[in-house]
């Protein structure tokens, strides 16, 4: 987290050339940040766990590929150029089929499974 | 601000579709919050004022067109898809030659035209 005036980075972050660049799905990969929150590419397919984050909203931006969002009240669809927030403590669950690559963007520190834990929980604050 | 859990609408932000609703250079419109952040879409072109938000850093992202950021050190160049964060305290000053499409990402309340305010200065916390 900056907490002093910065050096300026000279370089854009291409987010679809990054998210090309991570080896495995649902696995986040940092690539910039705005004060204590982070900016985050993920590839994804088939379905995740459902979860909440009590703490926190958090936002989904599609860079190629159709996001499913499954909430309590039923599926949002996003597609590549489009936006969604799940509000802080709504249930949700991400899925595509066949491959997705978003963008995630969420305070520093947010796990991906939220409370929940185990297997599918990644590794956090790792860039690339 | 989301200080209870909230509905989550059903619906995703299609960003290219809301700027284009714009009808005037330089006026952001607010289309989705996060936490105490909002997401806002504008339509540039021509150059802006230099300016500083000393608070706060600022996050740029291109749905159709190229930005320039000038900064002290020279200019950055973002196209679709990419993404620059502007450290808090830096002077910038965003360009297009031709129009521009884009997404800031910061906290709610910041103008913008920083501190330097002006003709310039937009209505703040206006939604399309």
């Amino acid at each position: 987290m900056p907490t002093t005036q910065q050096q300026a980075s000279m370089h854009a972050v291409n987010l679809a050339q990054k998210a090309s660049l991570i080896d495995q799905h649902w696995s986040p990969r940092v690539v910039a940040e705005m004060n204590d929150y982070q900016f985050k590419v993920v590839r994804i397919e088939g379905e995740f766990i459902w979860h909440s984050h009590p703490e926190t909203d958090e936002a989904f931006f599609v860079i190629e590929g159709k996001l499913r969002i499954d909430l309590p009240q039923g599926s949002i669809y996003v597609a590549p150029g489009e936006l969604y927030v799940v509000p802080r403590g709504v249930a949700h669950r991400t899925a595509a089929e066949g491959e997705a690559k978003l963008m995630i963007i969420e305070p520093g520190g947010i796990l991906n499974t939220g409370h929940e834990g185990g297997e599918r929980t990644a590794d956090n604050d790792v860039w690339i």
